[in-house]
């Protein structure tokens, strides 16, 4: 019936490893394998290859280098920004606030903090996933000590108004820091700390086209802040363990082609995107959820009504069609979306989810191609369930 | 004087990876770059690469496949393994044991749980390195809840006798975990929980000729441990964050490779190992550190006393030998090692000390071309302090 062949529209999850980052990477694969920490030539060669990675990071987040920590993954990073900042910073205060559609590497970071002792305030979000503003000045408590709210949804793209957030925040406290968690973001948005008035920002390589196991932390200057991650001296006794060298410097170099392609790209996959929607939305009972606006240009993510998103996503497959429900955190999970429910949408709408994320080698033939079979794939799943 | 070449001496701190493993990672760098979470072909085609990489390194430490967690890294893998294990089991006590000449990965460890209200006793070892046994049946208490003793020693190569610890511990109260940071031993010495009698074991790649960032903690069926970094539900929910999957199949193979060869390659090392140490003993003032017996086969750890061993490296490194102090995670610190310090020696002996760690590609040649060359230097140095 369909021919067969591979259309990757699952870049949320995780993105191909970019040609250009795998050479830079090679060299500390193959012959530069120094420890950065020995203090011999080869190790100062891969110092010097860190020194250079967090360089480049710091230019594109308009901050010092020495404000850039490594970690192992986005998800570490948001750990240490949340556990390592409620830890050193106690004295403050024992509140945080969050939102209800962050990732779980943030939820379930927020849960430990409880099981130690810190409160913590989620804030709903609108129909469009929008964290209500309103509520957030309400909740700043003068024992709040951190907000933590991401800057692009992984589920349904939509964009939070961060410098809008952090004048709220400041306005009310400027002691109380503010975390953006920016894995989904970074390969899209802008990331100058300053303009966004974040202090900690969580970024990771495997959304940007970057390596997997590898993730940075954005600390401001004169924030305190514990290591979550107990050992050795490296990243200024902030994060133990031994540099993953080549991880560094892919991490480094796909951020900065990210950045730099990111006008190009963002406009390019925003037609493709909206064509997407548009071409979903004609067919009976598939409504878009998240923001018609305010929203990542690679990011669709629709629910079909009375069908199992599951199911949809699976006979894709079989087409050579890669997509996700709920994001890839979670799948295998039988819990429909916390993102779609917190939209207002009921069990059923949540479990008729459906995400397609756009890339790099995305074309406008293959989003005709998914047009044109998504509404037969319904109806066959219909006449079938 | 000296004609320039390449001699690694410094493996401890971290070896070069293996190109039969950097082959096996490639295709996972390139177009098997799925999200072993999705349940697409792609992610499908990821998790079964993890999954097979768990049962390659379980079939080794000879358990099961799921007692084995993926980690970022050798010092992750014992901060887990501590503070995982201490949160969770707070309820039978809050007393762990370790020993004085800990990794800093697990020496910063149990000083953060000394701060979250835990007790840590730290064992003497004796001049040879090795942990004291009658304090350490005298230090469990009825609230002891972990012991963690390394495995082999990552400055001196000192082996502990793991299976008499166990024994020892075990006859106390079975209840009590006991864990051993195997990073420097994985590569050399047998794996097999069930003769070492621990609950928990870490290993790390960049120590066995695998890639940087990647780890691997045991952890016995039945033991309760939480999680330390929180969100997804990967490794069974024990260690959030999208698996590595380049790394962790680079693990496994590094692995099998060094088990598979180790009899082979210690025989060759222990030679080699030999034939340096009785060479530096020949020189004035030379003494060596650790056990001649209980002794990795390719740790050669000296001191030098009346030279600065940095100074004795640092010329070293201008002839192409790399070798080191201390240990690569504590270069650059002005303290002497605390290893040295721990075996009864002086400031100075311990400023004194010198580590050479074989490997791979050295030859009897490498270690003959030292063997000449370590007198000059050291006469040099001695002339021109």
């Amino acid at each position: 019936m369909f021919t067969k062949k591979t259309i990757y529209l699952d870049h949320a999850a995780t993105t191909p490893l970019e040609p250009k980052v795998l050479k830079v990477m090679l060299p500390y694969l193959k012959e530069k394998f120094g420890n950065p920490s020995s203090l011999s030539t080869l190790g100062v060669e891969a110092k010097t290859a860190v020194k250079e990675a967090r360089l480049i990071i710091s230019k594109i987040l308009n901050c010092e280098p020495e404000e850039i920590i490594f970690e192992g993954s986005g998800t570490e990073s948001d750990n240490h920004a949340l556990i390592g900042t409620a830890l050193a910073n106690r004295a403050r205060g024992n509140h945080l606030i969050t939102s209800v559609i962050e990732h779980h590497a943030v939820l379930h970071a927020c849960e430990f903090l409880e099981s130690q002792g810190f409160e913590v305030t989620y804030l709903p979000v609108d129909k469009e996933g929008l964290v209500n503003l309103e509520m957030l000045a309400e909740s700043i408590r003068p024992e709040t000590i951190l907000v933590s709210i991401m800057y692009a949804n992984n589920e349904i793209g939509t964009i939070q108004l961060l410098s809008e957030i952090s004048t709220i925040i400041k306005t009310k406290n400027p002691q109380i820091l503010f975390h953006t968690d920016a894995c989904q973001a970074a390969g899209y948005l802008d990331l100058n700390v300053k303009t966004l008035g974040v202090d900690l920002i969580t970024i990771n390589g495997s959304k940007i086209y970057g390596p997997k196991g590898i993730g940075a932390l954005y600390v401001k200057n004169g924030t305190a802040i514990q290591p979550i991650i107990h050992g050795g001296a490296q990243e200024n006794s902030k994060r133990a363990g031994t540099e993953n060298v080549a991880g560094i410097v892919g991490l480094s170099k796909a951020l900065e082609l990210a950045q730099k392609n990111k006008e190009t790209e963002n406009k390019r996959l925003l037609a493709l995107r909206d064509k997407l929607i548009s071409g979903s939305l004609k067919i009976k009972n598939v409504s878009l959820n998240g923001s018609a606006e305010k929203r990542l240009s690679n990011n669709v993510n629709i629910t079909i009504k009375g069908i199992n998103g599951e199911k949809v996503m699976m006979e894709l497959d079989k087409l050579g069609i890669a997509c996700s429900i709920g994001s890839a955190c979670t799948s295998g999970n039988p819990d429909p979306s916390h993102v779609i429910l917190a939209l207002g949408k009921g069990y059923e709408e949540a479990r008729g989810s459906l995400r397609f994320t756009l890339g790099h080698n995305n074309t406008e033939k293959d989003i005709n191609y998914l047009i044109k079979i998504l509404p037969q794939v319904i109806q066959m799943l219909k006449a079938n369930p």
